[in-house]
């Protein structure tokens, strides 16, 4: 490729990946405070947040739609080295698990509008926790992407788990509380419905960061796949993946298709 | 390009949409079974749907997987085709929507096992037209693309109204039947829950139908954009969309990231 070509393409990447991080940026700040507003209720200082969660979303859509543009050019370009065809496939699926936790914080902050107005609401006490553990996973998850790391995006794998036992423990009071007290069944149904928002979230951070994985090692771990190679650090750069015909079942292509 | 590299690339492409074809019609498939389950759960006929429904799921994931593994191939060949280019995107992002509603149609039967423990479930009456108002949603919207029919897919994006109705409405009255009777919380509980995974479902279906549109006109019609020109019929195969620097709402990316 002439050298003035090439020069475009990679200034169209670093493009791509500004974008990127500032769409993160973007999203991450609209779910922070969605969690501050949900996890401080009754507190005056967290009035104003849910509007400013609702402010952010059509720039984020827009942000999803420029992304996704601009990794299309990319594609049109043809013949990009393995490492940036990675990037912009990356790019497409990441776009989306993004717009969607910004949604999630929408959903969220209307639900804090809704318990605002509920005298009986009373925080289940494992929602400071959980959230807490939400954040940090979008927090290492978007961090492994920004900084391209797979141990950090292999530590947001492994933390799913703890969200989803505070998820069981809060439906499970929660159903309790509304059998025995038929005045609280409109809030403890509103916090159901966070609780599940705030497990989606995280599913989405861990999309992020198996998206990431593939990315920088070009291994697709998900549905558990090729994970205990990544803690063993045996894989390599080139380690086959999205590249094999064969899946670890064993199976071909053409077996899982007939 | 060679004549038999063209070849070979044509084929890569036929066999591209095989693959997806095939998941959809698995999916659609393990969805079916899900939405029967819980509409007659009472009924010994239905028994049996839950477990199908899980036994589809891992083929379901390794579908996502080799459907990736397709498309990212095909992309290292470069210099696509337009349109091929795009069916390659649109394989990229339907792939997730395919199987989250595999995982959907799993979080929908595991509810119905739960629900056919409880004595005092009673199903919600709005509940099975919503399951067909959802069940055709996804029919169409998997109709438009193996089709590649853009009216088929706007009609899906005009029915996602009529589902969070229902939902609405579900909604409102399991939560004043939890008030009224405590000994149906539970089964209420798990009524609200499938409901929400209905409405993700019909989520994913309009999805589905915006890919479509965007693989076969070339136009992106998230967030509401476009839709009235797909209906006053005046786009033409080659409008903007994802080409253009300029969205509808007259920003430009570079406002978009600042």
């Amino acid at each position: 490729m002439a050298t003035s070509a090439r020069l475009t393409e990679s200034l169209m990447v670093d493009t791509l990946m500004n974008y990127l991080v500032s769409m993160a940026r973007t999203v991450e700040s609209a779910m922070n405070r969605a969690l501050d507003a949900i996890v401080s209720l009754d507190h005056p200082r967290t009035a104003a947040l849910p509007g400013e969660v609702f402010l952010l979303e059509p720039r984020i859509n827009e942000m999803e739609i420029v992304i996704d543009e601009q990794a299309i050019r990319l594609l049109r370009l043809g013949s990009l080295p393995e490492e940036e065809l990675r990037l912009i496939v990356a790019a497409l699926k990441l776009n989306n698990d993004l717009e969607r936790i910004g949604d999630l914080a929408v959903n969220l902050a209307e639900g804090v509008v809704s318990l605002r107005q509920m005298p009986d609401a009373q925080i289940p006490e494992e929602l400071a926790p959980m959230a807490s553990a939400v954040r940090t996973m979008v927090s290492q998850s978007l961090g492994a992407l920004i900084s391209r790391s797979v141990e950090m995006a292999t530590t947001v794998l492994e933390s799913d788990d703890v969200v989803d036992r505070y998820r069981d423990r809060i439906f499970e009071r929660q159903l309790k509380r509304m059998t025995g007290e038929p005045q609280v069944v409109a809030p403890c149904f509103q916090f159901v419905l966070a609780t599940r928002h705030l497990e989606r979230i995280a599913d989405h951070a861990t999309n992020i960061a198996e998206v990431t994985i593939f990315w920088v090692r070009g291994l697709d771990v998900r549905h558990g796949r090729g994970l205990g190679g990544l803690r063993e650090s045996n894989v390599t750069k080139n380690s086959p993946g999205l590249d094999s015909d064969v899946t670890p079942g064993g199976h071909t292509d053409h077996l899982i298709f007939t």
